[in-house]
């Protein structure tokens, strides 16, 4: 049906099934299966208040094997209390015993309205069916499955050679909403074929996430649910990877690669978006000054505002930086609107008309040059704020 | 025409007029004149990039005294560089002037469209003469001067007795958007009659403040323009104010009422806000928590479009408390909207429609105990956003 091509790594297997977890008409839930025991790595949420599958995925992702994932949309089982644990372990149960695997080895996410009881009665059933029939579906299928309010599914990949044998990763994630400070209300399975020692993965994993999910935001909100699990089985056969050697920047960059492309789509899909905003800082101190810059511009609500609005308002750029709390000298920054440079040294350079022409385009950029002497740089990703959001999140649970 | 009533403090004379600063059709220039030199007190915005009328200020008011201030909407006169500060000086000079007073005694204030040079050529004929014709308007005339985005003006005012006398506190201030994390795009000219040490004036307003437009929120931006100036004339005739004193502590707290109700009016008028949102931490480990955890939520936007869909999702609440940076025990929080507690110990108490009703009312009480065994508390006052705040904010300049 889809036309959305995508290699998939050797030895996974998934499957996607309808569990009615909110409502019915839709898959939402997804099994993924390692035909073979492997390495694991995990990156989870830093909110304080964590979703019932994230802290058992905490737990397990400290024995470095994972062989399945279990998913599903419409109930992120947070702020749910004992129960919750309990219905987590129900549903990895379900998983492990169906395919005859170590519980431990298996991995759950969830992702939907907080704070309601996860409807295991229906589910579990459900979950042990897709087990069962690992196989039955596409990656592309699971990416469908772990929908919420996301408009399209997200799925990348990517091939390489690694000592003489071909190398494959395909991710896929859901996002739409509540996307900053760090990644959030965003699961991420990554599944790759590589051969690749658990520190070297933890490595690649940590960079990878730190320049691609970790530099985007829709609306400041982090989630109670974040994951990032990637399962690395060694079918492709190359010789292990080992942090430090040039096999490990052509895995780690191949990596980045993938997770930036997800990282790009989840902004484009931000809830009610209407056109992917990029802000780059230049001539920062140091790469901290400039991410907290980037940060800061990219958040602000009026510079989101004025950018749907096509109004090359860098006025409300310089005073969003004004408030981040690093130091720079107002009579020097230069501000671009694609390439039009609507500031120079803190005054208008009257070309709103025609930067505000660069903001009609479905993908903006929005250049920061500081000057402060320093050469650092950071770019994050955004988008804009629109009327749609509003009414996402005021209806989400109706 | 109005029925606003308020009281109004000795010696103090009013002007206002239109200088078409940004359109014509508007009265947007006020001039307040103290018949004496006042004893003044200022807070500014502690944005890095500070509009020129704000350097001015900052610059003049450690001189401690006040006799006239002169105010403009339409144009902020930030992001304007040095012929900002030109234009700035021009104003008060044209008042200074006028009016035969010493030009380091006028305060300038301006707000509106940023990073746009100021039509001075047109204002300062229309300053001059404002300045000329004090006592043409009424307070009320000036709060209507300094609206912007504003809905209706703002002004409060109280009178009480200090040794044996009448002593007077009236305000007027304007503000919409941009309310956080500190006061922000906000005008705010307290006067008062009141004769009070400037020690005791600095510390009173330092206080109120603290207490009032710093725990307000709107979305979470800061301008470059916010001021809050207090001039005291010292015509009550009552005996002068010292810190540490009963008089002090019945003007302080008087002072305070007076700045919370123009707060409340400016959370009310929030742009696109359709109702008052007051969030009230409870059972936290020490004030700073308790404070720190009420913006996070009073902040967040998934929080502020919930209560603006009348959708009582603690989930959201408990989310934005988790990555506000304090350690907390997400199983021991209670969450009331207004009289219905909907989630006890960090689970639901299946009370949703019952606290969805709650947020149906034009002021909504969030109220969140986090039981840390703590007894600290704070409250911050925000408003929800609504489609309408976007509408606003995209085509402000247009």
């Amino acid at each position: 049906m889809s036309q959305i091509e995508y290699f998939m790594p050797e030895g996974f297997r998934v499957s996607s099934i309808e569990a009615a977890v909110k409502k019915p008409g839709r898959k939402d839930v997804a099994v993924i299966y390692s035909t073979v025991s492997a390495t694991a790595s995990g990156v989870f949420t830093t909110n304080l208040v964590k979703a019932a599958p994230v802290l058992i995925d905490m737990e397990r992702i400290k024995g470095g094997k994972g062989r399945a994932v279990v998913a599903n949309s419409g109930n992120a089982n947070a702020c749910t209390g004992a129960r919750g644990l309990k219905d987590a372990l129900k549903m990895s149960l379900a998983v492990s015993k169906a395919l005859k695997i170590p519980d431990d080895e298996v991995y759950v996410a969830s992702t939907g309205v907080i704070g309601t009881p996860m409807p295991v009665a229906r589910m579990i059933p459900k979950i042990k069916e897709a087990a069962l029939n690992v196989g039955n579906s596409t990656l592309l299928d699971a990416a469908h499955a772990i929908m919420t309010t996301d408009l399209f599914p997200k799925i990348a990949s990517a091939r390489f050679n690694i000592s003489g044998k071909d190398v494959t990763i395909a991710a896929i994630a859901k996002g739409a909403g509540m996307i900053c400070p760090n990644m959030a209300t965003m699961l991420c399975f990554v599944l790759t074929d590589a051969a690749i020692v658990r520190a070297a993965l933890d490595e690649a994993l940590t960079s990878a996430n730190d320049q691609s999910f970790n530099r985007i935001t829709v609306d400041g909100d982090m989630s109670t649910n974040d994951t990032v699990l990637l399962l690395a089985n060694g079918l492709a056969a190359n010789s292990a990877i080992k942090s430090g050697t040039k096999n490990f920047g052509i895995f780690k960059n191949a990596l980045t690669e993938v997770l930036l492309t997800l990282a790009g789509m989840i902004v484009k899909d931000g809830e009610g978006a209407s056109k992917v905003m990029k802000v780059v800082v230049k001539g920062a101190k140091n790469e901290q000054d400039a991410l907290i810059l980037a940060r800061a511009i990219a958040s602000s609500l009026l510079v989101k505002t004025a950018v749907y609005g096509c109004d090359a308002n860098w006025g409300r750029i310089i005073a969003a930086a004004g408030h981040a709390g690093v130091d720079f000298d107002p009579n020097r920054v230069d501000i671009f609107f694609g390439g039009v440079r609507a500031a120079k040294n803190g005054l208008t350079t009257n070309n709103d008309n025609a930067a505000a022409t660069e903001l009609k385009a479905a993908s903006v950029t929005i250049t920061v040059d500081f000057k402060t002497g320093g050469k650092a740089s950071a770019q994050v990703l955004s988008c804009d704020l629109t009327e749609e959001y509003i009414k996402i999140n005021a209806d989400y649970r109706t």
